[in-house]
């Protein structure tokens, strides 16, 4: 890949024109500002933008772009938060918007055929109106589509006990560059001839090909579910209790752990529920049968024995407790206008270690840290809060993340369980994989695409 | 990859005797006779066999076969049934039986780390003391190996709930051709940094790597479970208390369908529990908290109503119950003295078409075929049960199988949910698979092991 070319040639442009009549290419500066930016907040302008309604279309686009060695840069959304929508390299942004079909849920087959711009939060809905389930829940799922989650391989707040996106993710549809379309898997929840190209291409960030259609695999729904506030003395016991809950042969389908400054930030922000003594807390959803909810609430009452402040609700409510959880990100810019948010994951039982050492890294360098999130699966989030405006601050915070990021991998961690590389995580990419893991990426990365048109400079 | 060579020279034998000393390495016919051959029962004697107890040997080795251009066909205690362990292009098997060692079990990470040749049930157990839960269980899992179920994505009985080997693997060390050592994934229950080789890996039938180590992902163990055998006139009325079970919101752990034919077989064999008119039966297993799982079994008997016999036990004495299931093996047998086994796959609702498509084409060739098997994930076992020494009947068993992978083809099912392709399946391969996908695969395949040493053609 050529980076000295800086937009299309006018033969190009007119090809282009031809795959996409009428306003489903643009160029203008205007309209494609917002193709530019995603929520990693890094910008540059596509040199076109594209909405393909039809396979044909893509794959149309995917032989004129190999040919002629055009970046093509494939979005929807844009909640990307590590810039990997951002066409940096220059190139035509590819939006999948227009592909937004549910095209089947088979209550029979517990199956659903979508496109890839459907939003994830309206399959949930669709499906759970039909009484099945798709249980991953990225944090974006109102807005953010099935394309974006497959490519990130998207967790969310239930993870600890359904999995992530790619635990769903059966078959896929997806265009080459050159045009060739494969399908990798299918309608089956079971599948073990030949490698497995449908993982591959779950979390691969856009940069092996473009999918444009999936087979996802449902669930029965849960008949029930309940949530617990349970507030302590300290981060310790807090952790304790988690011990306890997963030891006792419980599986929490959210399990949400809240540390010191986080409980400061959120009492600081407007009224809290708990005493000014608690110091940490865990947000701790059960989900099943009614009977076994009920039978399970008392098994975790008594795993978190001793703590300070205890909230109980039935499904009907449970509202009241996850507001809470929501407003940690509100809250949060009022310790700084600006937000870099990281989402490490260590072994489980090193979440202490981890929380501890990132204080440690907040006060060496006088920043404001939070670092809270999903326990049950040791997924961090690391929300440094900061000025933008103010250069000195600014150094400090990248500091602060490297020496986070090396903190995580020194406790057997991983730099990124949801967001991915993008462009936020990849100067930092060697530390976690080494030379002979990162060559057989590209190798892979080669066979899919030859001339490095996908994607470029993203990931690995 | 050359075919032409027959055994090894003087050097490269010596060269071997370096890395192997002892009996760790055998040239000897007679030892090696139990090495040409596994549960897929094809037969070719390998030019050696080596046993390394250490990750160095395993580089070793790797590096002068890559350079020599040795095949290596790796296995442990040889349970594949679709002959992915036979050397039938000549080469050294390399036994993983002396890598055996299960090198820790954490539960505060919820994590094992194991060598390849630790036995799966000799896993479940000790993580079982203490009060773990590594869910796979694939039918051999007394005798299989973790590196042998994940070189086969291995699955089981209870993968309707809780997934196949692949959503337990974490991490893998894996000696590559020429002997580098790549780690893949760790510790960490979630992980997005890169494309995800450990997927990749996954079933990959021993093409791409040796896997030398194993980061294993457990649960906290279920409380309870209990199983329901429930008989039905028919396959209709058996199927629809499936869907039942289902749309009522259970996710049996276990969920076993057994058609007429084998009805018959079974009531040949022995004594039966159900009457003479019932032509289907369920095999339903729950687990979960206790009170869940006697509030589950209610909803069970009311998806099952109206069934002509029912059965159930609590988990003391559920093996009464499944007895039945594991007779049908022996049973089988009954009917022919030969059997070749395939595990197809169709998508949950075809699961009637299917068996009785099959059931058409044992007709037609007038031949014993039980078709039964994971009703909850589509998962059939198709054991053809005849004569070999029989040519005719040997040649109709042939078409019937092909015939029965075109059927489940068309149903949009899969050739394999368990079992892979190894050399049984291999020619009917690009029924399933693209060229486009298969030119994919053996672009990866390349990138892994450029010289195509290992365990060449098996496979895609």
């Amino acid at each position: 890949m050529t980076n000295s070319r800086t937009s299309l040639s006018k033969s190009q442009l007119k090809s282009l024109e031809s795959i996409f009549p009428g306003d489903s290419m643009t160029v203008a500066p205007a309209e494609m500002l917002i193709y530019g930016t995603d929520a990693g907040r890094r910008f540059s302008l596509p040199w076109a933008v594209v909405r393909p309604e039809s396979v044909e279309q893509v794959q149309e686009l995917m032989r004129l772009a190999d040919r002629e060695r055009i970046p093509i840069i494939p979005r929807a959304r844009g909640t990307n938060v590590v810039s990997a929508c951002v066409p940096d390299q220059g190139g035509v942004v590819l939006s999948c918007l227009k592909m937004n079909r549910i095209i089947s849920i088979d209550p029979d087959d517990f199956t659903a055929l979508v496109q890839p711009g459907v939003v994830t939060a309206d399959l949930r809905q669709k499906a759970m109106d039909m009484g099945l389930f798709y249980p991953p829940d990225p944090a974006s799922m109102s807005v953010s589509t099935i394309g974006g989650n497959i490519s990130t391989n998207a967790g969310g707040m239930h993870a600890v006990k359904y999995g992530v996106t790619g635990d769903y993710v059966l078959g896929l549809e997806v265009v080459l560059p050159g045009g060739e379309t494969v399908t990798t898997g299918g309608r089956v929840h079971k599948n073990v001839v030949g490698l497995d190209l449908t993982g591959l291409l779950v979390g691969s960030e856009g940069t092996l090909g473009i999918i444009v259609k999936a087979w996802l695999k449902l669930l029965p729904g849960p008949e029930y579910s309940a949530t617990i506030l349970a507030c302590f003395e300290n981060e310790q016991k807090a952790l304790r209790a988690v011990q306890n809950i997963f030891r006792s042969g419980i599986l929490p389908c959210a399990l949400e752990f809240l540390p010191a400054e986080v409980m400061d930030c959120l009492a600081g922000y407007g009224p809290v529920p708990w005493p000014g003594t608690a110091g940490s807390a865990l947000i701790i959803q059960i989900d099943g049968t009614r009977p076994s909810v009920t039978h399970e609430l008392r098994t975790v009452r008594s795993a978190v024995k001793g703590c300070l402040h205890l909230d109980q609700t039935g499904q009907d409510e449970e509202d009241r407790i996850w507001a809470i959880r929501r407003l940690i990100n509100p809250a949060s810019f009022s310790l700084g206008p600006d937000k870099i948010s990281d989402d490490v994951v260590v072994p489980r039982g090193k979440i202490l270690d981890a929380v501890q050492g990132i204080r440690g890294i907040s006060r060496k360098h006088g920043l404001k840290i939070l670092a809270f999130g999903h326990v049950g699966d040791g997924n961090i989030h690391v929300n440094y809060m900061y000025d933008d405006s103010d250069p000195n601050r600014k150094q400090k915070v990248e500091a602060a993340r490297q020496e986070t990021l090396r903190l995580v991998l020194d406790l057997g961690g991983s730099m990124s369980g949801e967001h991915g590389i993008g462009l936020s995580k990849k100067p930092f990419i060697s530390w976690q994989l080494g030379s002979a893991e990162l060559e057989l990426m590209r190798g892979i990365k080669k066979v899919f695409d030859p001339h490095g048109i996908l994607n470029p400079g993203k990931g690995w």
